[in-house]
């Protein structure tokens, strides 16, 4: 049965802002409260709420559909195979947590391994980032064109400082040499954010050793919509089953950075 | 004469606002348009623009005041003494050029070397953090209320990771250490804005090797409110009138990360 993507999109943005609703509910002062007991417990159980919402509003509404996420609320795929939502509650946890500020939505929706809707919602800026294949890709309704690439020496990289210091991380020779040609870093602690904001040329790439497939799911649709492009270290396509090294950009740049940086561990 | 400090604030807000709609009106297109011919060009020449416009007006309704700025309108100070304003007219001049985003106006007044009033504001979010002297600190007029610190190894901090990658960086193995004993790292690209975001609690603390007065003037005064700290790497006070290494962040933090990180070139 064929969908129409444009339709499914609008029920997954209506469920996104619901889900923001109840996140920004569970903040119970947006600016300065500390979480009463442990922070992390806070997050789990806020995390598994809006898991939950979303898995049950999908297996409501399309039960011939998928479910991949973050906690693990559905039981687990080996495969892309027909249509798949990928939804990663909170991106962006530390930032919940410690911030209450600089988090997101994450919801992608695969058909056979071809992402057709992402919707990346940034909770506290009410900022969308949104895209339906062929459709473009959006941010607050206003459409996201391609832009000219900058060489490598002018781009902006977001990439978390850690992986620099992390004695025991393969690629931290490579990524040390990267940030020192690149024209500068940035680091928003949400790869959801980040990726969009590849998408919506804030930042020229974006960098990370380690993600799962709900952090970039969306955001790959986003990209794909916007001529970018998307890969592990290796250049090898993202196989939205096991965590992997990605990298994200312009096309050039991507190539560059995998060609001259990040393909071969050093 | 004494000054009437919350009049002032007013005064100084409203001129903030007045420069963001200029601001605005220079960038044709907020989200894809590259700039035409050299972007550096066009940030220079709206950075002189936005600061004259304070220039202008200070002189206008504060002739007896002094002026410190970015783009060196007035003549060159070499003291604190009396009333100075002290203003960046596009901090995070990169963000500016690059992502049209992310960028702040910064206006601080000082009065014989104590910081009376500070302002900072996030033109794109509509983000305005202020403060005045003994009357608290404000993000949209919510006030800021002091937080429990956290230990060194749950904390966040804003630091550029490019300070870990040059070579002729003197405090680069400190910081290095210091990255790695964190719980995370952030990086937006304005110093106004992540030392502004730790007055919000949004970091814990901010790190950077070189920073101008117009860089920390106004954040210092919204930090003050909260009961934060700001000194050179050596724990020393800023001075203001020329630059300096910057660490800023909640008390203990702080104290830490002087003692036991940066205090010292390694």
């Amino acid at each position: 049965m064929s969908v129409d993507w444009l339709e499914l999109e609008k029920i997954a943005r209506a469920w996104t802002y619901e889900a923001a609703g109840l996140i920004k509910k569970s903040l119970a002062n947006p600016i300065h409260i500390e979480a009463k007991s442990n922070p992390d417990d806070l997050v789990t159980e806020v995390d598994r709420a809006i898991e939950s919402f979303f898995y049950h509003k999908i297996d409501q509404t399309y039960p011939e559909h998928h479910f991949l996420g973050e906690e693990g609320i559905a039981e687990e795929l080996n495969s892309l195979d027909g249509t798949v939502w990928i939804v990663d509650p909170i991106d962006g946890t530390m930032n919940f947590v410690h911030q209450k500020y600089n988090f997101a939505i994450s919801v992608a929706v695969y058909h056979d391994g071809v992402g057709m809707v992402g919707l990346i919602y940034d909770v506290m800026n009410d900022e969308l980032f949104h895209a339906v294949r062929d459709h473009g890709a959006y941010v607050n309704n206003e459409e996201l064109v391609p832009v000219k690439e900058r060489p490598l020496h002018e781009s902006i990289i977001g990439l978390n400082a850690k992986w620099l210091v992390q004695e025991k991380n393969p690629f931290r020779n490579p990524l040390k040499a990267l940030v020192r040609d690149v024209r500068s870093i940035r680091s928003y602690g949400s790869a959801a954010l980040e990726i969009a904001y590849v998408a919506a040329d804030r930042l020229d790439g974006y960098i990370s050793v380690n993600l799962s497939p709900w952090d970039y799911a969306a955001g790959i649709v986003l990209l794909e919509e916007v001529g970018c492009k998307a890969s592990t270290f290796r250049g090898e396509h993202l196989n939205y089953l096991q965590k992997s090294t990605v990298i994200v950009g312009k096309p050039r740049l991507h190539k560059e950075m995998v060609s001259s940086y990040v393909g071969e561990e050093l």
